[in-house]
């Protein structure tokens, strides 16, 4: 893939700041938006990006971030009702080709799939990842037992 | 594997309950913790297990969902303290065969490993699956224009 995207991050916690150092050091432009100023901390310190301070759900914020032009842009905020917005903007009206978004409620991902934006649900993805690791640690276990 | 397990989950949260169900559907013995009642509102209703209101954190609470007893305890909560502690008391004191933990931090995960608790970290993990995802969407769109 090139790396030379132009990708809006919303949402600089431990998800959104992992992203953006990892797409930074990547090669790509990379603008991170967060209310909370205090979150842009965990940006390493070669983050060559743009850091905006501000609500994303504001389509003021949203426009500083030139989010209207980026290639991708990734929902990561705590709120899935924050993320759905901004994804939705993103995609209908600033027309950003990839748009992905964190879910934590799964039922909610039908909805954004209608909406052609990609989700990813932790929640799930750890659920699937803890009950795989209790049913190897069983048979690990039955296996040495015998 | 055998799913007549004991099984002890504490934090009934999205992904507590998501354990508990399919774990007390497949046929273990599941107890759920927590301190917030309100939380076993998630259990479904063919959730056939025990339901322990308390703070996992104080022994005399976990002696009553008989975690001594468990073949797996998992410890779901939103505190990475709270999970180590109640992990770490499953593990040590208890001598729970196989012990989880679900950890915010990636940096505490050596911490964990040391003590011989499993951990999985839902941000690193979906960390992962954006980057992925990211990577993906891109060659797709290149393919699609050459």
């Amino acid at each position: 893939m090139k790396n030379n995207r132009f990708i809006a991050i919303v949402g600089c916690g431990r998800l959104g700041s992992h992203l953006a150092n990892h797409l930074s050091r990547a090669g790509n432009s990379v603008v991170v938006i967060d209310m909370d100023e205090s979150t842009f901390n965990d940006l390493s310190p070669d983050f060559s990006g743009f850091r905006v301070h501000g609500d994303a759900t504001q389509m003021a914020v949203l426009k500083e971030t030139k989010a209207n032009k980026a290639d991708v842009l990734i929902a990561t905020t705590h709120e899935d009702n924050v993320n759905l917005m901004v994804a939705q903007v993103a995609r209908r009206i600033f027309n950003v080709p990839h748009v992905l978004a964190r879910v934590f409620d799964p039922k909610r991902e039908a909805v954004y799939a209608q909406l052609g934006i990609d989700t990813i649900c932790p929640t799930s993805v750890a659920a699937k990842m803890f009950l795989q690791a209790v049913a190897n640690g069983t048979a690990e276990r039955e296996g040495a037992q015998s």
